[in-house]
């Protein structure tokens, strides 16, 4: 009676008529469409996002072009174009996975396929869910039990005793990129003549400048030092800043550590010396934080801005910083289960009122990703059943990702042409290129940036899927890519052997 | 040697003096934050998102009130405030969950614990995963084997033949509220004197009027006719069109269909007026057809816009619309998983670009959530082992859900001084009470719209939390509130007997 339509229980029917007003709906256009580039938001044109921009559309393409029988000098296209862990052949942590399979499939728990420390993982985060399901909608700024867990293991982690982490200051989102964006947007103001203006590093994750044009605020930027392993400076921040100041309203600064694209672990005194500069700034900072478990350079440490705030004690202690934390980098590498969180210090209460009002809109964060964050801080303890073997898992993970981060930096630096940092941290190397004129002025004649030139010819001839510097921002006149660290060892070494050999040939054919 | 810092390893040291920097940084608060409500963005201080206003975080409050043993009226919350199935009882469809568990994890491929076509589904998604794992970044209009498959399912929808839905046009999302305002965002122009202004329904879902004024647009608002079930008329589009096209650009429609929170289903009839509408005024359609598994009323049928549009033929064949739709709402109720999709329809390529470039800095849609909305999209079929079970389960929710969207409109109407339209569809009903002067002059006193005062009362006395028509909008001088049917049917029963008593004893309190 009632239900006149149900998925799947329908008979397709071809109809000629509707066929043929198909074929001429698909092949015309309306003469005008109502929404058209010179009407459409001019912020959203403006913003470019490299990561995912025409190069990666193009290995796509050649990708596709392989499969269909064409030939190529190359019989695979490798995209170390995106910090994406699993795809690159990385295996997902089983702990995680097993408690994910638990609270999607609660049945799961009479069985005795997993162990009990993950069944107990499951059955906590079930209890805080309406409904014993994951599919409710949670708070929006996530379930309170996983709140309190995200508190927790910041304590542990900055080794600060209880009460050090709020768990109300914890907001859960769908990847970190979700928080920041949410926090960026409460400072943009299209009522005033000067825009707000934030800083960011250069080289930078370009969701800063796509969010920045998006929600039509100014980018500030500021050089990261390549000659000292790309750390912060003083002069250049304060330089940054007087540069900008009259034209915009510089409201806050992004600091990313361990780096992306650098790959640099900031040290505790440049920490301290951002702290500074803020605070006379009256700055609010953006500490992007997403690469906490990723250090391997020896002697590095990852410090948290929190922790460093907090040690120097008032009136550092009372700065507005929102720390940001994902499930798809370190050890985890679980970019599509979209889970994050933001830790938001020192908010104002009103305009922290105004954050969780602007993020109620959006329902909620998925409850899986909140789901694999409370893993993630809830790892298996001494004791518990999983625990070696998770630990075994992770150790592998970390001390390959390390191995991976010295053989490319090593690699790379071997090549004539090319100089690289090392890898301190995060997922990324970011060498300079070192191109001959002619080079620069074939690209200059293409229309393109020359390490743009240069990454096209790259993966024209090798299938191998870098990001030029240009997209990131670099010195003027200095050229860099950025290649994640995470193929395999032996993709590694094929892939390096190939650039390597791209480049000689590249350097030979535009030679000066 | 090179991981300095691991989650989970380190030990708490408590010391003194951070406990101490600790305390003060919790009570004192820089004494002017940087980022305060008089200098924050205006836009998101402006966005109100009533579901999640207030009145919810009142009926939490009361939640814990209750938990801590305060003595009440009454020994339980009922949040008939948002549609959330699985929090209100109702249960997942095991075979969604089946898959769900299988991507997660798929080492449960080897058990026997699961169904073939469990196996089936969950092999097919996780080959058009890289690395063959869901926690890889999928492209961010979503992964192309389940795009495929939902243009299949929209051809299975409208009895249409194989081409008349194009997977390149599909746009797999977090839910449809991502890709609504993803659209909506297109059409701002903070450079233009004029704002762009979308026609919404009043009454509407609130995210149309929390977008619009996040993206500084003007919302055009158009009533629904509360005497006619609240359908579509066209002098009163026309009317809220001429009235508003001197102060903004009215360039977009939205139609709700089946009507949240109005519950109606749109005639054929309506449908092709306000193509007709949208052609002669040159508007892009936002069809908002999350609801198009939820048809209860008899005679009703859910007709998709594209359907009409296409056998309308040209020129309205080629019009540009949107049709969004979720896996939060149907029969799954997966509101937690965070799973939709959106065809845009006709769009200018070139601007269809500029949408997929601003998605492409969110990376993309929960992976999990995408295989959700493929199994949503590609159930069980006849002859498959899971199809008898699949098709009891849906057809019992579905068939509860008619039995209750009858019951909740049946009681209301038997109560004094509450009318309510059928429930044709979706999962609310919005019922208008008739309240006395006196009380209306209350709620003026208390500086709070009459249904606002009417909802808190009714909070605070029974522990249902409904959501007063202000929210949503409302004809001057009418008061209405939204309800979800969702609620099991003895708590259906029981909530609306307290609801009645109240209202009785509110309308003695008041009588004018």
């Amino acid at each position: 009676m009632m239900m006149s339509f149900r998925p799947g229980l329908q008979t397709k029917t071809s109809l000629a008529t509707f066929a043929r007003t198909l074929v001429s709906s698909s092949t015309t256009m309306a003469p005008t469409a109502t929404l058209q580039l010179d009407n459409m938001n001019p912020c959203i044109k403006k913003m470019q996002y490299a990561v995912r921009g025409p190069l990666v559309i193009r290995a796509t393409e050649i990708e596709k072009e392989l499969q269909a029988g064409v030939k190529k000098p190359f019989d695979s296209v490798i995209k170390a174009n995106i910090g994406d862990a699993h795809a690159m052949g990385n295996k997902p942590i089983v702990f995680i996975r097993q408690v994910l399979a638990l609270v999607t499939h609660p049945p799961l728990l009479e069985s005795d396929e997993f162990p009990e420390d993950a069944n107990d993982r499951a059955r906590a985060i079930l209890a805080g869910c309406k409904g014993g399901s994951v599919g409710y909608y949670s708070d929006s700024p996530g379930i309170e039990v996983i709140r309190r867990h995200v508190a927790e293991y910041i304590e542990l982690r900055d080794g600060m005793p209880s009460g050090y982490a709020d768990w109300k200051n914890i907001i859960l989102c769908a990847g970190a990129s979700e928080s920041i964006r949410g926090c960026l947007k409460l400072m943009t103001d299209q009522s005033q003549s000067k825009k707000a203006g934030v800083m960011i590093p250069i080289p930078q994750y370009p969701l800063y400048s796509a969010s920045l044009a998006e929600y039509n605020m100014e980018q500030v930027g500021y050089y990261l030092v390549e000659e000292r392993g790309w750390a912060l400076d003083l002069a250049e921040l304060e330089r940054s800043y007087q540069a900008s100041k009259d034209k915009c309203d510089v409201k806050a600064i992004v600091v990313i550590n361990p780096g992306n694209p650098t790959g640099q672990v900031l040290s505790r005194a440049n920490i301290e010396m951002v702290l500074k500069f803020a605070l006379e700034k009256k700055l609010f900072i953006f500490a992007d934080e997403v690469y906490q478990h990723n250090v391997y350079a020896e002697g590095s440490q990852f410090h948290s801005f929190k922790k460093v705030m907090t040690e120097m004690g008032s009136p550092y202690s009372s700065m507005e910083v929102a720390s940001f934390m994902t499930c798809s980098k370190g050890y985890m590498g679980e970019c599509g289960i979209r889970g994050g969180y933001a830790e938001v210090l020192n908010m104002d209460p009103d305009v922290m009122a105004m954050l969780q009002k602007s993020i109620s809109a959006k329902l909620c964060p998925t409850v899986i990703g909140q789901a694999c964050m409370d893993v993630v801080v809830n790892p298996p303890k001494e004791g518990d059943p999983s625990f070696s073997s998770w630990k075994a898992q992770v150790d592998g993970v970390l001390e390959s990702l390390a191995e991976r981060a010295k053989l490319v930096a090593e690699t790379l630096n071997s090549i004539e042409g090319i100089t690289c940092n090392p890898v301190m941290g995060a997922m990324y190397a970011f060498p300079q290129i070192h191109l001959p004129k002619k080079a620069i002025a074939a690209a200059k004649e293409a229309g393109m940036a020359a390490d743009a030139f240069y990454a096209f010819a790259l993966l024209e001839a090798t299938g191998i899927c870098i990001i030029p510097g240009s997209g990131f921002g670099q010195r003027e006149g200095t050229f860099h890519f950025r290649t994640t660290i995470l193929a395999q060892k032996d993709v590694i070494r094929s892939m390096l052997g190939r650039l390597g050999d791209f480049h000689v040939k590249f350097l030979e054919e535009y030679k000066d």
